[in-house]
């Protein structure tokens, strides 16, 4: 054997071997999730002992005191709090809607919330007719005559027919965010959504509403995907259907609170830095498991694992439990406010936001270069059934990294569910399925260890 | 252009220009079935109107009735039923289980059931002592000095390290459906098998026992996992622990029931037949949502989409409703019967028996040139997420049709959910997901639509 093809036959086996190693290490970090993980008895404190935690209130408080102690248990090497003020909003008691005098069924009460963010109705109430549109164009083509003093009624549908149940959210989510503001500026009096979900479902989602500067602010309610259907049918047959809304929200003084880091140091590269991480906070509807109690345990999980398993990192790691990304997103602005202060250096970043299910892969946002590198580790995730990793994205609360240079990750778990639960009183611990969990968090841990291992040049 | 050069540019034109033929029909196939499919309602229908099935129940005769109308409303060309005998067993009143006299605990009531096909106790019950084995080799060493007389309770739990959880079910159920005859060899009193699942759960999984016929018939019955740990524990801290145990299944005389089979005949090849099917019977505990009422109306759901977007299969496709799948096989058994006897041509038959989950792939079981050729349209597949084309496997109800030449292909959903409902009162409607449902059936319609195109030659 001459020298080249020694070299070559030594350079096949080296990289051979390590993928061998990698191979069985990634079997270590999966077998400890399944047979010893955390995650799911962490979701069921986080949920059943806490549950509702929107930013600001007292649940939002344990939260931060339950994940500060839950990293301290495990005795990562350190865990610290980062002030942050996050907006504070109430919903106030039960909404009411009522669709009044229809020809066909007299008066019918429907199931109704305030969005996020927005201004209540008072004791008072609102009573009015209700005009119904599709779209922003169809809105603007309205225009005041027909729009001013009304109820503008946005009932739009997502789009079934896509099958990443995001990209039928982003179809149809301007109408939740936007729709408040646009109506505002023909002088309507309000504005009911269509909920975000796909299904015909009782119960309302809520979700963020932005009132643009400019324009009144007028309240905001998104009604069930089934009274949204029999709104729809009813304001068809007469038009002079009325609908009296009536809702408690406001819109407090800023509020503190924190986000909640635990860290394992890095050996070799300790100022290089390996984000994981989920958001603390949730709606105020329901406990918040799926969104995103997933994520932040998944991220805590991470850390666990290696400690379990006696990986010590190159890196330093870090679990990152964002505050607030559900209405203000303060908490990420301020972790990437920080990280650029203390000159830290990020190299990646990986969020987990779309739910606790089965992993099929990751979205990713940086440079194709480490994107190739990332994708050239297909191989060792596809025996644990992830093979997605060529869509774009990040996530929310990392985004603001983006701007030092971290290259960004998003867990990709199977979509088909999200929007059942997403922002309702549905999204509660027995939606999620253990295993499911688990394998996402062995799939974030393999992942982190392979950019910590090798690195992202 | 030369001729050649012309003849390889019509060639390569031609194969693209059907390469989108394909693609769109298949989106106009997930259109239908994500848009106006109707899985659901019949799921609905099935599970909450008739509920449990088992086999010579009157539930299994009415969901004969009710699939056959509903077939028939949707104007199928021809719509029949195939008489075949089934066993006939019964659970009887509610099964008592009892951890007698602890230290520590004194009485203890724990949730098992009979085994489907065991016999009863009878009325008198058995109290004995207990013995944990966890394989049969552990109990051919204990041997009949040991073993005589007492209960035997297998309890070696499902793996959680399988990533596929049909691997994990197949290295434990053994316990269940050969650990009675095994434990009789040594003069068991009766068994007590883990139930097969992975969680901890209240409720036991039953399942069918097999008794070989040269060793005497004792009582099976399931406990739950989380009582099985809780014996495991007693009799281990306390040898002398006593258990009771009193059920009271009976095996009746076999019963008259039928296979339900719905066509639409194909225009150029009607004598080439495809099937796609589900069993029609469950277990006696549940509604038998995704085991297997979720195979039935995806396999009915196939034969609508080709209707209602005014497909003409070009062979003949038949929707099977096969009976008795669950303890006997006699429906998939008489199926392949009487297509031998009527020398019929089934080219391929696909069955869902694995649950209503977002679907991964296709199992196939036959000669590798029409794996190839499946193979081939993988890249069709993969924008609905479907990416597992490589794994063996067929179906049970089918499996008899593979002596005939027939071509066997099983729908691969997610497995991870399957055994928290498998055989439980858990499996129930609520735990499916409509979207998963209808994207299941779509792609079991899209798969029927190119093997009937294209033929398997």
């Amino acid at each position: 054997m001459n020298k080249i093809l020694l070299l070559i036959f030594l350079f096949v086996n080296t990289q051979s071997f390590a993928q061998q190693v990698d191979e069985t290490t990634v079997k270590t970090i999966f077998d400890e999730s399944l047979k010893n993980g955390k995650s799911y008895k962490m979701l069921e404190q986080l949920t059943k002992k806490i549950g509702s935690r929107l930013s600001g209130s007292p649940g939002a408080a344990a939260a931060v005191e339950w994940s500060r102690h839950v990293m301290e248990d495990f005795d990562f090497d350190s865990v610290w709090l980062q002030p942050v003020m996050v907006p504070h909003w109430v919903r106030g008691q039960k909404e009411i809607g009522r669709i009044v005098n229809t020809k066909k069924m007299g008066t019918v009460e429907v199931n109704v919330c305030s969005l996020g963010g927005s201004i209540g109705t008072g004791p008072e109430g609102i009573s009015t007719k209700v005009i119904e549109v599709k779209s922003f164009e169809e809105l603007a083509q309205l225009g005041t005559k027909n729009v001013q003093g009304k109820i503008v009624f946005f009932n739009r549908p997502m789009d079934p027919t896509q099958i990443n149940t995001f990209a039928a959210y982003s179809g149809a989510v301007n109408q939740r965010g936007s729709g408040a503001s646009e109506a505002a500026k023909y002088g309507a009096a309000a504005v009911i959504v269509r909920s975000m979900g796909l299904n015909v479902e009782e119960y309302p989602h809520t979700g963020g509403v932005r009132y643009k500067p400019e324009v009144n602010k007028i309240p905001a309610v998104a009604i069930s995907t089934k009274h949204a259907d029999l709104l729809s049918k009813l304001v068809k047959e007469d038009k002079d259907v009325q609908f009296y809304l009536e809702t408690h929200s406001e819109i407090l003084e800023d509020a503190p609170s924190f986000n909640v880091v635990g860290q394992i140091n890095g050996g070799e590269y300790k100022d290089e830095i390996i984000d994981v991480g989920g958001h603390l906070d949730s709606w105020d509807l329901a406990e918040g498991a799926h969104d995103d109690g997933t994520g932040c345990v998944q991220s805590i999980e991470v850390l666990r694992i290696f400690k379990a398993m006696g990986y010590k990192p190159k890196r330093t790691i870090r679990a990152v439990m964002f505050m607030n990304e559900e209405n203000g997103l303060r908490g990420g602005l301020k972790y990437a406010e920080l990280a650029a202060l203390h000159k830290e250096k990020h190299i990646a970043a990986m969020e987990s936001d779309r739910g606790g299910f089965t992993p099929r892969g990751f979205t990713m946002s940086g440079s194709e270069a480490i994107k190739n590198k990332i994708r050239s580790w297909k191989s060792i995730f596809e025996p644990y059934g992830l093979h997605d990793f060529m869509q774009d994205g990040g996530g929310a609360d990392i985004g603001p990294l983006a701007a030092q240079g971290t290259f960004l990750l998003e867990m990709l778990p199977d979509s088909q569910r999200y929007f059942d639960y997403h922002h309702t009183p549905a999204d509660t611990l027995d939606k999620v399925s253990k295993r499911e969990l688990e394998l996402g968090s062995a799939a974030m841990a393999a992942l982190v260890y392979l950019m910590d291992k090798y690195g992202l040049k």
